[in-house]
């Protein structure tokens, strides 16, 4: 008898994204010390696999060694299992980090308990990080606050750690929120194209599962499990698409709208990348010293003249998260409805003006 | 004083539509019946066109036609009315054509009445046509089998008084709708593009206008609206993301909503013409006279590869109605996922299969 198929799915989704790493596993050597749970989970291995029913090697101390973001919820906790076990498996180092945001009285109570949690589970190192949520919260309240700072943590404890991944327990519900979420800015293919698999060191094994697996995983490896409030909360935007809005649209719109809202982001993934590339081959044809020719933009498709546009408007200091559609959309009048206006102004002191057939950027 | 607001918007908006078809105005002669609806609205135009004022000829017969899709609802009423009015100072020809799906008990003396009013409105011609919706309805249900009939007779009316333009009255919120239906297929950045402000002889006026606008010119200008039932009845899909979904999204994601869901599929129209002319652009190179080559095809980006094998099985004969994003992916697997796997079946009896270094289609 193989694992529960919500077990095997969550291992499998790791064990794919673990085997990039197995290259780096030097020689492993006999381990004396193996993780209880580990034993304990052997006994669910397919019999294909049998050959590690005996104890295992313990991962080298030069071992690459991965990360859990782990905040205690099923999806991460079912994440730092699979971690734990697969990573056993490929002779890799799992740890873990769990962050207390400080918004919630316990916080840091509770956050100790998931460190602990994560340590009984075999993952090594564990960290609780404390971070400081700016009061100050600009763009995007809240949990955007709160995001910035967790991810900073993240890549704080990575560089400590000589980490060669962190992996994320999103999952495809996940994915479909932010889909929606940027749908309601209405602010194009990039923001819709919702979370990379793969960005930089982060990994997101569980970006194909739904979060009915990872809580049945959970269930029947018996993990404890905390619901975070604020994923119930109304006051989050999140939470307010997660119980509000995606049920609605589920029903209105036949089942699977959560499966289609993340195919939908997988293809907008592809489309934007390929608009990139294409932005960034044309851009040095059109960049000349004097500054960029507006006929030869004109002459390119819009998505693509809009695309080098924005580039060209952040090499020339315009901050990305305050450069909006509106101010692309005001460059892009420069070029294609052009009557001798003035210059466009951009964030970060940058203005954008056309004058004898360049387009130049100027900051002050 | 000009007209109320809403006037002026909806007669703003079918002007610069109408403008296209200025150019091929003849000389124009008077006219001693000007429409009594002509005459009672010259009151209100704007106090900068009073040289209006004075009865305007009546355009020649041989002025370009443009034809009004009228269903008597509030969107084509207006767009109606608006295209009387501005047709009127250009000197183009307007009439009208309302189509009688026969789904509705009464539905034939409703197309009359509509009919009626629309040469009341001083639209000429105007027909009220009949069509068959087959009851064997395939794909996307009754509603894709009546507009696939309303949009045959729309085109068999254009062709027959010649006209330059069919113009429809779909507005943002249609718009807002059309997108969040293919968000649910989750069918890529095309079908999410929503409706096009101009396709072939079809025109869009209001399609940056909201539904409200519309409703609020027939109320100033006193015009007879009819109620489609079918907009209301819970059966339909699109009726249920109007009246159920929207307003869901709208109270949980903050307002404007349906102008985000707009703004996101012009957005994503530009993105899909830059991406069908890149295809465009590769597809001969790597297009030989035994086949596709999928070493040329592998380098490219994702999307751009996709839509170049899409492009190909229609050429091959495969019918694009049939042909979804499985198929695409699976001809893709012959190029990234090679292992020396079998031919790829597609719709209409056509087959892909890579040998000898060419992926070739054959029709059997």
């Amino acid at each position: 008898m193989g694992p529960h198929p919500a077990v095997a799915a969550i291992r499998l989704a790791v064990r794919r994204v673990l085997a990039e790493f197995s290259d780096e596993v030097p020689p492993t050597f006999a381990n004396p010390a193996v993780p209880p749970q580990f034993i304990r989970s052997v006994g669910d291995v397919d019999p294909r696999h049998a050959k590690f029913r005996r104890p295992r090697p313990r991962p080298a101390p030069s071992a690459p060694l991965v990360l859990v973001a782990c905040s205690g919820g099923a999806d991460s906790m079912a994440l730092a299992a699979a971690t734990v076990f697969e990573a056993a498996k490929l002779g890799i180092r799992a740890g873990a980090v769990t962050v207390d945001h400080g918004l919630q009285t316990g916080s840091t109570t509770r956050a100790v308990e998931v460190a602990t949690r994560l340590r009984d589970l075999g993952l090594d190192p564990v960290d609780a990080l404390g971070v400081n949520v700016p009061a100050a919260r600009g763009h995007g309240g809240p949990e955007a606050a709160a995001r910035d700072a967790r991810y900073a943590a993240l890549e704080a404890a990575a560089e400590r750690h000589g980490a060669r991944a962190v992996l994320l327990g999103h999952t495809r519900d996940d994915q479909a929120e932010t889909v929606l979420l940027g749908l309601a800015r209405g602010s194009g293919t990039r923001s819709l194209s919702g979370m990379a698999a793969t960005a930089g060191r982060y990994r997101r094994p569980f970006l194909e599962l739904d979060r009915a697996t990872t809580r049945a995983a959970c269930h029947v490896l018996d993990l404890p499990v905390w619901d975070d409030p604020h994923n119930t909360d109304p006051a989050y935007t999140r939470a307010r698409v997660r119980h509000e809005v995606l049920p609605v649209l589920e029903k209105h719109l036949g089942g699977g709208v959560v499966e289609a809202l993340a195919r939908t982001a997988r293809l907008f993934r592809d489309d934007a990348d390929a608009l990139d590339v294409w932005a960034a081959q044309v851009e040095t044809e059109v960049t000349h010293p004097d500054g960029l020719d507006p006929a030869r933009l004109a002459e390119l498709p819009a998505a693509v003249r809009r695309r080098v546009l924005r580039r060209a408007a952040l090499a020339a200091g315009s901050p990305g998260g305050e450069l909006f559609a509106r101010h692309v959309e005001a460059m892009d009048q420069l070029v294609t409805a052009w009557h001798g206006q003035g210059p466009v102004h951009l964030p970060g002191n940058v203005r954008l003006r056309r004058q004898a057939g360049r387009l130049a950027f100027r900051r002050s």
